[in-house]
């Protein structure tokens, strides 16, 4: 019986992962995830893996599998569950988390907690939990073991042996289930770049020390609101110094709350405030942990940022330590909140200047560490742009690798293995599928608008016709938007050149309005390329009185 | 007498430099540059200082000094020279390629060659022209000697102790100036996130001498069309391994050529040929350098990563060499054509995987040495942004300046000193011109209309009036681009809210058609907000007959 390997989403890219395992005619999902659009899909709110072909295997599907709880991991489950029914299977943070996400659109989730170590059998495929370490506690990878071989997916992993809740990679399973097998490894390959073996979680620790002894003033620091790890840090800290913590932002507070909850953080019971508590304690006793470290604009600390927080105004002697990294995309709302925290008097400590973040990814060395461990037959990176997963080929080409044992995958490709031997079949339908306020499926037709409209501004042509005599009544009005004319004679050469067509056109033409609005469109196309240089979207309009 | 120093540009961004300097009624300016717009300015070409102010000044300037020529020093000058024709000085390779930028709009300016080293009189300022290193041969910094004292302009700078073409920083004219007395420094402060020294520019070549060694295919080199001394280093390596060098793109082409006239370059005159001439060779015999390296979509990279360049096709074997860092803002753009190429089959080295570039900017250690040497009372970081002239500031404190001597100027900031003593005075109108094919001064609200358009979509109203009546003829008709409907129930019910509006208004209102307009407008924004959770741009259109 053959396996196979179809991503639809995260294989050549960072984000929304979601990947098909197929054995006999049953099928898991491993991870569930969105990707946040960036300036090239204005106005989108989220952007999931197109599940059409998902869909059509709706028999097939006995679960789906969680690596950790990541919005590029678990985002696209309130959109995908409600279709698609199935078991939901998780670490005990992970699915905490997801079920809040799924208070909404599908509160009765089929939720099923697996335990790091745990080995549980969903048909025919025998699933074994493994611990990883990650910038979010409860982290796992997955060996699917089939009679055909095994595959296991990393999830995002680093190799932590310090890690924040003592809870390192289990070293051990992994080398079984390398001794046991493996046939195709789907690993993480971010970092990829990164030479060497990246610093432990807990070494934030060290640059927070420095960073709260200098402090006179208030801290703010900012996270990835699912950090724990990063926010026990920030809590240890905190009561160290003797500084009590507020916190900002919704998400944060939920991330708090259930991880208190289930007991992934530990403190004192009166180490939290309430944000509307800051102003009874002197400044060099307060700590503020705040959501806002993507720049988001509608986040608390852009907000404070913009001094537009009404709890909270930026002085000078306020430290800000932006606890994170920019997200690619989102470096300009970062830098700007920075500017603006900047100029209101505080000092703002970030990754550049002092070691306040580390990454959740493997780097070189630790890539390699899980190649010798697991020691794969066939090779296939994940969670990566072309340009990670082709160096990660190449780190494993190093390790003595041959090229037929390496594959670059993309979404929609199909890697089947069959009697031991790997190869890719015909792609199936994989994309993106885009999400709005109110709208799940934007036409990709509509981003083509807003895109060409954002560029190169629009020209709506109202013209008037009579209806017995087929002729132009009146003037044709021009509303240019998003571009100006050059002079004041365009607008009138332009309507010039509307009638011109307009009265060759037979009365026969004329009473077909759908030819009308084609030959205005591309008169005016025609006429603000060669007058103006631009190409707006022509948005012509024909009345009959 | 005071010396008033300006920033209109530079000051708080990286980009379109501009500065003036005032002593007794008589104003120099330096540089004179643009910047490149980012997302956030959909179709607009190029930015410039708003050079309302320095218009005002028109009748004071007395010439503009240019530090070297890149077009955030220079970009600028074929938009201010026509309206302000003054004479421009800099050193020879500057104003070659100054000159080749003025043909069209501004071909007899009055253009003055200086030379580093030398010092000249305009008006009551002594110009002093100091030779700097930085990623364009013939950079200068300068020192403005006035009876009040001096202020020094580095301009873009690094000290490299081994630059490809051999001239050094001017060490000694720098210490002279230093003794004799600085007032005011403005510093570059790009890199000062990099902690210790840069590498010289002519370590590049150590990681071609290895890719060279490596390939056995084609080699393209893409880098800034700019960068003469990265285009002498692939000469060099093309002629050391036997390899024939194409050159494609036009300004890189214009470059290569201004560079060989004014002995800039050095080489043998048989190592180029012809692009058309690629297939007259074999592959390991050929190095393409190619413009293209930001990703810019029109460029020759680009074209040929997305296999629609006839004259070169990617096959497996090619190696493609980015020597040079994305500008902030078109990183993704960058990243789209390394992993187009990729997919094509060649392999791509840049900058995170092999010492591919070195950047032009100073880090600390650097600008250290430059305080040292100029030993300035007053000091203002320019040509970086709140968070890089913060951290500079925290240098200079470091090496003991305090507070009262640094500056932390913003873009319309006047620093006043008088007596020797500084000070902010009321700053000037400053900001952004916006320029796009065929408009200068695109205004801000077009602008706004085409980032509100492409993030929320718009929405078209036709009402007809009867003239006689006031009453509404037929249907208003709804065109909504860039969004949808969410149901086809929505569309009727927003006619009604229009037709409701217009019910309740009197006849009289009903003939004040703006009036109309308005209560349209805002009946359709209202519906929106409440049943789409948008907000698109409204254009009601009333006619009448």
């Amino acid at each position: 019986m053959a396996i196979e390997l179809i991503p639809l989403g995260g294989a050549g890219e960072i984000g929304k992962n979601l990947n098909l395992v197929r054995y006999n005619g049953q099928m898991l999902i491993v991870d569930c995830g969105i990707s946040f659009p960036g300036e090239d899909l204005p106005g989108v709110d989220l952007v999931m893996p197109d599940p059409t072909y998902l869909y059509t295997c709706r028999d097939e599907v006995l679960g789906i599998l969680l690596t950790h709880g990541h919005e590029d991991h678990v985002g696209a489950l309130p959109y995908i569950l409600p279709n698609l029914p199935v078991p939901v299977y998780g670490t005990p943070l992970t699915l905490a988390l997801v079920e809040g996400k799924l208070r909404e659109r599908h509160p009765h989730a089929d939720l099923r907690v697996v335990q790091p170590g745990e080995t549980f059998q969903v048909g025919e495929i025998e699933v074994e939990v493994i611990r990883v370490t990650h910038s979010i506690p409860d982290s796992v990878a997955y060996a699917l073991h089939t009679p055909e071989g095994a595959i296991v997916f990393t999830g995002d992993f680093k190799f932590d042996h310090t890690p924040v809740d003592g809870q390192r990679t289990d070293f051990h399973q992994l080398a079984r289930v390398g001794e046991r097998g493996v046939l195709l490894l789907l690993s993480d390959c971010t970092n990829v770049e990164r030479p060497g073996w990246g610093e432990s979680e807990s070494k934030v620790s060290d640059a927070f020390y420095t960073l709260f002894a200098q402090a006179t003033g208030r801290i703010l620091i900012t996270t990835f609101a699912s950090n724990i790890h990063r926010i026990q840090q920030a809590f240890d800290m905190a009561a160290l110094y003797g500084r009590k913590v507020a916190i900002l932002g919704r998400r944060m507070e939920q991330n708090v709350e259930i991880a208190l909850q289930h007991g992934y953080l530990r403190m004192e019971p009166d180490l939290l405030i309430n944000s509307r508590q800051l102003d009874d304690y002197p400044d060099d006793r307060l700590l503020v942990l705040t959501t806002g470290s993507q720049g988001e604009p509608l986040s608390a600390l852009s907000q404070i940022a913009a001094d537009e927080y009404p709890r909270l105004k930026i002085r000078p002697g306020d430290m800000v330590i932006l606890s994170a990294t920019p997200i690619p995309g989102n470096e300009s709302l970062v830098w700007r909140t920075v500017n603006r925290l900047i100029r209101l008097g505080a000092r703002v400590v970030h990754e550049k200047i002092a070691p306040v973040h580390v990454s959740g990814h493997a780097c070189q060395e630790e890539l390699k560490l899980m190649l010798s461990l697991l020691k794969p037959r066939y090779l296939a990176p994940i969670h990566g742009e072309p340009r990670h997963q082709a160096l990660y080929l190449d780190l494993a080409r190093q390790m003595g690798y041959r090229d037929e044992q390496l594959f670059l995958l993309e979404n929609g490709s199909v890697l089947r293995i069959e009697k031991g031997v790997a190869s890719l079949s015909e792609p199936v339908p994989a994309g993106r599928y885009l999400i709005e306020e109110g709208v799940e499926g934007v036409p990709e037709e509509v981003i083509h608008d807003r895109r060409q409209i954002a560029r190169e501004g629009m020209l709506i042509a109202l013209v008037t016709i009579r209806a017995q005599t087929g002729e132009l009544m009146d003037e044709p009005q021009l509303i240019p938007r998003g571009f100006e004319w050059h002079n004041e004679a365009q607008p009138d050469m332009a309507r010039e050149a509307i009638r011109a067509v307009l009265d060759k056109m037979l009365p026969a033409e004329l009473s077909d309005w759908d030819n009308v609005r084609e030959e205005i469109s591309m008169t005016l196309r025609r006429f603000c390329r060669k007058h103006l240089s631009r190409r707006p979207l022509i948005v012509p309009i024909v009345t009959e009185v």
